[in-house]
This record gives structure tokens, sequence and C-alpha cells, in this order.
């Protein structure tokens, strides 16, 4: 059977059909158009859908189900988001699956984005085979998802494994969601841009400065690749981040105890210069590493595609 | 049908008879005896259940199961402990249910300690009815328990859930499981201790020094103790402690969002006076608490028995 896959972002709702071996057939991508009101968006959502089918041959109703990842905290048992920041002026406490059932011909089912990523890797990324998996997506915010015992983990209410806003740093940096401290603080891309902007600051013959000049722009890139370079400050930049993100990571490990811990994300563009740093700090942050080992960190491989795989089937884990 | 539980410490193995209603009919308490071998120890655990059986006027035979809790770490799909460093000479990677089933008559199952103890919390104590639960025990160091959508969350091979093992403060105070910054490091009574002889050797006119005198030692009582009668320096140490306590908690809020969050251990017998502290901290410190909410924080209301009817009930959870 055919399954339906969106991943609903703040820019692009990306639809795509989904076969039995979690291959894509095909996938459309139209804009989110953020300043529609909340129906209009549901409509943008179930719109996009039935043109991925359509524009792949297929009728929606020959499909087995539909899945839909948003950004936001949301119960999947009751389909209610709680709060979406970048939908449409802010979703909040919204009857979604419900309102979105009423426009498709089959049962719908809604996760959260960064679980629908980790569910889509397991089933056919990087983590394919293991029953326990850990997933930090790393952008402008700290995505998480966490698979324990081959099933998706989402707290009380489906609201928790908010793993971005665990702490990191008690009484810490800031954080955009308001608290102090948290893994996001230190691990996002925005939080990389920031620790390589201080840098910058204190180094003013760092070759980061003329990365940064020909780039047009500071990003997750300009330390990283001044490292590999061998710049000093970039170097310091790109190790300190390296501790605080093993640490986080290890803190997930003594937590969750995954076979496998993936990063996705645009720093996972970093492939084995920043899985290699990882790897070899692990052991430092797990509790009982010397007896129990420490799983390995590795790059994420569906890109885009894991949100759109993992909302095909969230029916099934 | 009755249940036997069976509590293993370090000191003493206790027992229990326990029945469909969750209470203990019987209960024994035999000493450990820490520096036998493996093989003798587990044996007396057989007897210390057998014995609470006999002295009840019931045959084991007649039980429908055996739930056995160990203070360490383990699998209990496997029955194979990783590492209990507290029973006689430090048990690691034995087959700890397979030694034991061979001296029971009843299906045996076992779980980690602090584990046993948020099942009878939720089955019989303070959570009683909730169905997402994160238990604390505050004692020597930090052990911790999660039952989420009513199951007992253990994470892969059943060695997660090591919340006295998350991470705190990032490179932090040394912690005794050899990281840094745990949760354990700041919030353990070993902890708070070390917090309370800090400010004692900073103001040498608190009343926490003759407070400690006549009590022939400074432990978790003695900060607590002087900051109700209004001792500065002791109030110093027990608003930190608190806020120390109440950022892990939210942490632990935002990744398994808990309807109720438990303390249990020595500190518990603060009540109030430490429960309306962290109730008045938790939402600070809690991913979206303006949005969701925060779960209230309560004291765990069975102490040692927790254990024993959580162990009986393993099976169920």
């Amino acid at each position: 059977m055919l399954r339906l896959g969106v991943d609903v972002g703040g820019t692009f709702i990306k639809a795509g059909v989904v076969d039995e071996n979690y291959t894509i057939l095909h996938k459309v991508s139209v804009p989110t158009e953020g300043d529609a009101g909340y129906e209009d968006l549901v409509r943008n959502i179930a719109r996009a859908g039935e043109l991925a089918a359509r524009e792949a041959g297929f009728d929606l109703k020959e499909f087995s189900s539909a899945g839909i990842g948003i950004p936001g905290l949301l119960n999947p048992k009751t389909g209610v988001v709680v709060l979406a920041p970048n939908l449409s002026g802010g979703w909040r406490d919204v009857p979604f699956r419900e309102t979105i059932q009423k426009l498709l011909p089959v049962p719908v089912y809604v996760g959260n984005d960064a679980n629908c990523a980790v569910v889509g890797e397991t089933l056919a990324g990087a983590a394919k085979g293991n029953e326990n998996v850990v997933m930090l997506t790393l952008g402008t915010g700290v995505g998480g998802g966490v698979i324990t015992d081959g099933k998706l983990f989402v707290g009380g209410r489906g609201l928790g494994a908010e793993l971005g806003h665990m702490v990191l740093q008690m009484e810490g940096a800031p954080c955009a969601c308001g608290l102090n401290g948290c893994l996001e603080a230190y691990c996002s891309v925005t939080a990389l841009v920031k620790q390589t902007r201080r840098a910058m600051e204190l180094d003013l013959r760092s070759a980061m400065h003329e990365y940064a000049k020909e780039a047009g722009l500071v990003d997750g890139r300009t330390a990283f690749e001044c490292s590999k370079r061998g710049d000093k400050a970039a170097m310091f930049v790109v190790e300190n981040y390296c501790r605080y993100l093993a640490n986080g990571i290890g803190s997930l490990v003594t937590t969750f105890r995954p076979d496998v811990v993936l990063i996705g994300g645009g720093l996972s563009n970093q492939r084995e210069y920043l899985m290699d740093k990882l790897n070899a700090l692990l052991p430092r942050y797990v509790f009982a590493a010397d007896v129990i080992g420490v799983p390995p960190i590795l790059r994420a491989t569906l890109g885009n595609d894991a949100g759109t795989i993992g909302a095909a089937y969230l029916d099934q884990v």
C-alpha cells in the first residue's frame, strides 16, 4: 500500500508518496504561506498531499494513511497542536488532526517534525535496523527524537522529548525558548555563530574574518572551514562546540541508551570532521561508559526526506 | 494471587508478601552479608523470600510471581546484572535472574531498585492513578525512575533512565560516578553536605556550627533545620540547593512530561518545606511552561515499602 507523508515547515510544505519499501515515489514542495490563517494553511497542507498523489498518477483514496509532521508541540493521540510558533501567526491549541481529517479521504496521523525525522532515519536511513535511536537535528534550533524499543518515545501527552531544551548548563546561556542553559543555547547553529563571532572579536587576525568577508556572512561553516585550515581561533571554537555537543549527547545516552546516535541538520554536512571529534569525546560524558560502552554517533543520511518518510509511517511507531 | 517483592540493598534484603491490593501482608528484613560470594548472596535473597512467605503462612508455590529489585544496572529482559558495585565485592555481568530462578518455584522478574520504587509509588503511593511519573530518590546518590504511558521506561537494553547522571552543569562538580556535573553531584545528600560544609567554612558565626556540634555531625538536615530557624548561611545553602534540584527536575519534565514528579529518599523528610520551594521554582526551568503548565512535585509516601511493592509488580509494567 502507498502512504502519504507531509513535512510542514515554516517556509515549504513537502509532500511525498511513499511506498512499502520506504521509497519516495514522487514529491512536491509548495510554499507554506505563513501569513495564511489557520483554516487556509490546513487547506494548503491537504492540497499539497493531493497534488503529490495526483502528479504520481494515484488517487489519495488508494492510500492506506497520511502522516503529517508539524514544527511544534503536539499530542499525537488527540491530534491537538499545542504550540507551533512558526505557522501562520503561531498556532496554539488547534485541533489540527480533526480539521485536516475532514479534507483527506484516508486516516490521518500527526507528529512533531523532529520525531518524524528519527522515524524516517530508523526505518530507512542511517539508523536502519536499530531498536533504540536518539537523533539531534542541529539547525537554527535543536530538534530531537527518540526511538526506544522500536517505538517512538514522545513522553506524557506527546509533549516530551524536547531534547533541545534539556539543561546543559544550569543558569547558563539564554535560549530562544526563554530558559537558560538549554542544549540548544550551546549546540544550535545559531549558538555556534554566536560563539564564532565572539572568537573573531577576540582574535582580529583570525582567518575567519577573511572567510566571512568572502562568504558575505558568518554562518555555521565559518569556524569549521577555518578550523580545517588550521586557524587557531576557529579550532578553539570548534573544539569547545564539540565538547558542548558531546556532553549533551552523553547525557542523552545516559538517559535513553540508544544503539546509535544520529546527527542531522545543516551542521551534519561537516561529516567525518564533526563525527570523528564527537565519537572521540563521547566516552567522557556517558555514565558507566567503561562498563556498558557508548553508541556510535553517525550522520543522518536522508536529509529532508527523513521527515516525509517518517511522517508516512507515523502509524507504525 | 499473592506476589513476592524483594528489595535488595547493600545492607539489608527486604522481602514482602504483597496482595492484589498492593498491601504488604508480611515482610522480613535480613542482612545482605555484603562479603558473601555471588552464589551465596543469591541464596540469601531466595531465602529471604521464602522466609517472608513462610512466616506469613504461605508456600511460595502459591504465588503468581516474584520480583526482585537490585541496586545496579541491569537488563530486565535478559536478567543480567551488568553492574552492581554495592553487592558482595561488586557484581559485573552476572546472569542474576537465571541463577535465582533455579532457587525459586515461581517466575522471577528483576528490576533496578529506583525503578521498583517508582512502580510502587505509581501503583499504590503518591502517584497513584497517573500514567506519566518521574521519581527522584535523593540519598547518598540520586536514583531515578520513569513511568511513561503507564509503562516503566528503562531505555535501551534496560540500562537507561539513570536520571542522577544526566548533566546539570557541563564540566561541573565531580560526581562519584567519575563524570562531571551530574544531577547527583549537586542534588544528592552527599552533595548537600558538601555545600553545607562550604557555607559553614565561610560563615563561622552560622548557627549550623552549633547545630552540627549537638547532632555530632553535618548531615542532610543541618542546613535545612537551621534555614527554618532563619540562619542566613543555611538559607543560602537551601536556596541554592533547591535551585539546582528544580533545574534538574525542569529538564526531566521537558524530557518526559510527567503528570507528577515524586521526591523520595532521606531529603523528602523535609516535606512541605522542600516541596513548596521546588514547586515555586519549577516553572522557571520547564520548556513552554507558560503554555503546557508544570506538574506538581510531591513527596513519595511509601518509603521503603515502595521498592518491595514495585518489585512484586514488575511483571505488570
